[in-house]
């Protein structure tokens, strides 16, 4: 019964959610803050009738609102449920035969790959576990996806490295750019795409505004890319955002103050939770994200995580040969990195 | 930069969701009536600390929920963002190279044929604008989609007719019953789940619940047909149902009572909205779903779509050789019916 398409697919393995004990969740890159609480009033205010009409299918308010945030035109905006649908429409779109894509990296684009039976061209991390620019300049697949900072291992490309990359693709190949982490340090190439039209920059509600639940991704990029997703978007789900989430990311974009300080304070922890595995002998990569990517020295990484678990804390860990010492923490609140710490440090 | 695989393809295309004007609207069979009140009370107090973090991927709640609405195993309960994503999933996931449906049925279903490379072999209905029983105990195709009720005429095969259908089919080719509009007056096929592994149906909380707006859509089936559709999902999008959407769920199904007494209201207008129509003129087909579909007899469909548009009602016409003498009227409240009859009458 079941297709050849579906059988050939290693699904994406998403990070644990509990429903039952109580754990400090450092698992998932989830922002440890609520979000702004505008948003509880507009949830109270609601008038549900509302609900009983479908959602606009084109996103009008929303696509406004990001693309003032972003000093774009409203055409230049896609968004979609969470940016794993955005990125799933982008591979979909863009991505003839094949995709490049760093090794490492975020561990749903080989999945997408196999989802629409696209070639993955992984480009290893160099020894230093950075992206490698110099292979990126010449690959040969009809596209490039890059997590920027880059999961799970936090590391990050500037504005002027990804102007390298997306220049040399040419303006006949796509750059999908990833920054669902930019708000953690790093500098958004969201201002390049008016001199790149092969440049889709995907950012994400879930982790800097707070809103994960919600499902709210977005895409960024010239007419013709936007365009594209939305045909794409209507060859498989019209009204993939539902409306609360139309208006909430809205309000989200008024209270980016709120945004911009709780990302600050994830930005503060990670420095002290960075110096001190240091100091306590771990392997720490420099970080850009809301996560530091650490290796233990004497434990592997599925160790570390399975200690860990066991004294109520929940980490990441990668099954992968390179990746096998290391596990990725999230920020969380600073009590909760000190019960971390405590913890790492007696694991 | 765009891929073949898109060019390929024409959208679908959604009814008007028009964000400016006053129509009286009857063109997306949206329910004029609102949700259960407890759903504002559930947005009232809900702990927006909550959608910090990511949903709930397997949503265990709402499938026991949804389980113990149909007497099922949760283990049988699927769950997606609108019905729309479920039957994309489903194509995706039991459609090898060809699917049968009736034709004309739900615009999207050839459309997510062009999505994922599947051959359409439309069944056309019979000259009644029925479904073709007989037609589709002979189908050569690798599984079957029938609406049912169908869109946009409103005919319906009752259990024994479909299960004519899922029995002829054999073990090994799946039947997708699409039953969005199933509680305005048909007689679900769920209960036949038990005795075919290879039946799929799907439903959806936009139509009878009032909650187009929320997207929630569920399939129902054998272990291994959901079991497949998990898989589907989590190599597209690991969260497509938002946490909201979630919760909501499960409290429009302990309001199911609210939910009834909507759809009974709604076939009580559809009755007689019919009956003024036929003694009008115009040729009106036996409808189970929330729309009638009817054909004025002088006017084309488009120029009776415009002749009210003009007159601020929506409704829809469909550009297409058999169908272009008929329009399709939602179910408004007996107020907009009665608006609507009057300029239909001196359309």
């Amino acid at each position: 019964m079941i297709s050849r398409r579906l059988r050939g697919i290693t699904p994406y393995v998403p990070g644990e959610q509990p429903t039952e004990g109580r754990y400090i969740k450092l698992n998932t890159n989830e922002n440890p803050y609520p979000p702004s609480p505008r948003i509880a009033e507009l949830l109270a205010t609601y008038d549900i009738e509302t609900l009983r009409r479908y959602p606009d299918p084109t996103f009008t308010a929303l696509r406004r609102a990001v693309a003032d945030h972003h000093a774009l035109r409203p055409e230049c905006v896609f968004a979609g449920n969470g940016s794993d649908e955005v990125l799933s429409f982008a591979f979909f779109s863009f991505f003839d035969r094949s995709v490049a894509f760093p090794d490492p990296s975020y561990s749903f684009y080989p999945v997408y790959c196999d989802f629409y039976a696209i070639e993955s061209q992984p480009i290893p991390l160099d020894e230093s576990l950075e992206v490698d620019l110099a292979a990126f300049a010449a690959v040969a697949a009809d596209g490039i996806a890059i997590a920027n900072p880059n999961s799970p291992t936090g590391t990050y490309l500037d504005r002027r490295q990804i102007e390298s990359i997306v220049s040399s693709a040419g303006p006949d190949r796509v750059v999908v750019v990833d920054e669902a982490y930019i708000e953690f340090g790093g500098e958004s190439c969201v201002p390049l795409i008016d001199k790149f039209d092969n440049l889709l920059v995907v950012q994400t509600f879930s982790k800097s505004a707070s809103l994960a639940g919600l499902r709210l991704g977005v895409a960024l990029g010239c007419e013709e890319l936007i365009s594209s997703l939305f045909r794409a978007k209507d060859a498989f789900n019209s009204y993939p955002v539902h409306d609360l989430a139309q208006r909430i990311g809205v309000v989200a974009l008024e209270e980016w103050n709120h945004t911009r300080a709780s990302c600050d304070r994830i930005i503060t922890t990670r420095e002290r939770v960075s110096s001190s595995l240091a100091s306590m002998g771990f392997r720490v990569l420099p970080s850009k994200a809301n996560f530091l990517f650490a290796s233990h020295g004497r434990l592997r990484g599925g160790e570390l995580y399975r200690t860990l678990r066991e004294r109520g804390i929940l980490v990441r860990y990668f099954d992968s040969p390179r990746l096998t010492d290391f596990v990725r923490v999230t920020m969380g609140t600073d009590d909760e990195m000190d019960s971390f710490l405590e913890e790492a440090s007696s694991a």
